[in-house]
């Protein structure tokens, strides 16, 4: 499993991804979900990714070799897209011919199912910061300020959180803390998301980016946001009324 | 959907059910999901199910009309089990028995499947107050002071703050208080949730209710502690450190 969360901010974007994929639970390992694609001054591009991790490693390499999208004549990468949108269309491309290989062994009835989703965000020049949620089909919906978060993978446990606390208007340094608690919540309920996490925080029209930092077990931050955290919540729930009719 | 959650504590149980059922998302009905079975002074048997309407109205009426269990000769029914383990067979028999008539149907690759689970909770003359978690199958589990609560349904929204604040000694006012914000959290984010919801209290060896109660918008208990628990979330968040390194 993962949990992986994209937020598209009034300054910016965050997003953070976990690090662990287990084929069984006595198959367990550390693969890094993010993937920076960045030309500064010109663009940066994230993707992060859920599901089979033998899919989305092939679509990131039909993605770096390049494919030829709807009504274009040469194959496009990550760096010769025009906008946001044409990394979507890309990423979806990839994603069918990874199914055309795979697809059907893999939605056999013996087979695992054909699963993938993926967070693209960033921002290429001439446009705004952008933030698409892409399914396995290939196709993709896109962030607004209404609703400017998306998850993938395990994305229960993080995700009443977000509802109390998120907004468009939140700022870079808050939406940060934000991510790492939600995602406190999902390692804590779910064994198969794990550490080392991946956090990227990127500046509007900085065109680089401002943190690619990775986060362990020994984070001071993390340790002392997620105990400041946990005593909080005990607190909170010990501060409430005693009910009046038990 | 069906948030259900029971807890096994020092003092005795407590029990919460939503009360949403849907078939498709216009096609939304209030039904309570808390049956109680009660001889005071002998018995209390609580039961709440989530999954198929119409297979858990249907183990409901074979659970009262009586069912052979194994090694017996007469029907028993929840007025005559001798223990709650005879009392979850009693509901494994029902549940075999929905099964002979509607599994095949429902199992059918254009069936909805057959979905069911129970929480039974209560206690019975002679033993101590006792909990289990009934699978679709027939067969279930047993709470211990180790893990003193189940659910049952869309358990993952309200799972954080129960893995952080519930241990078997935590006093039953504070359970109650544990179980409203747990499901608070659920319903916040989860649509096919929905209030009344069903609140039993029950105090070890009372052998009656100490109290079941219906929540609704209304309640103002219900909506103090929701006020309260939602600003002390933002105050916590609020509080954080903030990062040291975006």
């Amino acid at each position: 499993m993962t949990y992986c969360l994209g937020m598209r901010l009034r300054d910016g974007l965050v997003m953070v991804s976990d690090s662990r994929t287990n084929a069984g639970i006595d198959h367990i390992s550390t693969f890094r979900k993010m993937h920076v694609w960045e030309e500064p001054g010109d663009r940066t591009i994230l993707l992060a990714t859920a599901g089979n991790l033998a899919i989305s490693q092939s679509v990131v390499h039909f993605i770096n070799e390049g494919l030829v999208l709807p009504g274009h004549d040469e194959p496009s990468t990550m760096k010769t897209v025009r906008n946001l949108f044409e990394a979507a269309q890309l990423i979806g491309e990839a994603i069918r011919t990874v199914h055309k290989i795979d697809g059907s062994r893999l939605e056999a009835k013996d087979g695992s199912g054909f699963n993938i989703s993926c967070l693209l965000g960033g921002q290429i020049k001439g446009e705004a910061p952008r933030l698409f949620l892409i399914y396995s089909a290939g196709n993709f919906i896109e962030a607004t300020d209404d609703t400017p978060y998306f998850q993938i993978g395990e994305t229960k446990y993080g995700k009443p959180i977000l509802d109390r606390a998120l907004s468009h208007d939140l700022a870079l340094e808050q939406a940060v803390k934000l991510a790492l608690i939600s995602m406190d919540s999902t390692l804590r309920s779910n064994l198969s998301v794990g550490l080392p996490l991946d956090l990227v925080l990127y500046r509007t029209d900085a065109l680089t980016l401002a943190l690619h930092r990775k986060i362990d077990e020994t984070d001071p931050y993390f340790s002392t946001i997620r105990q400041q955290w946990s005593s909080s919540l005990k607190n909170a729930f010990a501060a409430l009324s005693d009910p009046v009719w038990s």
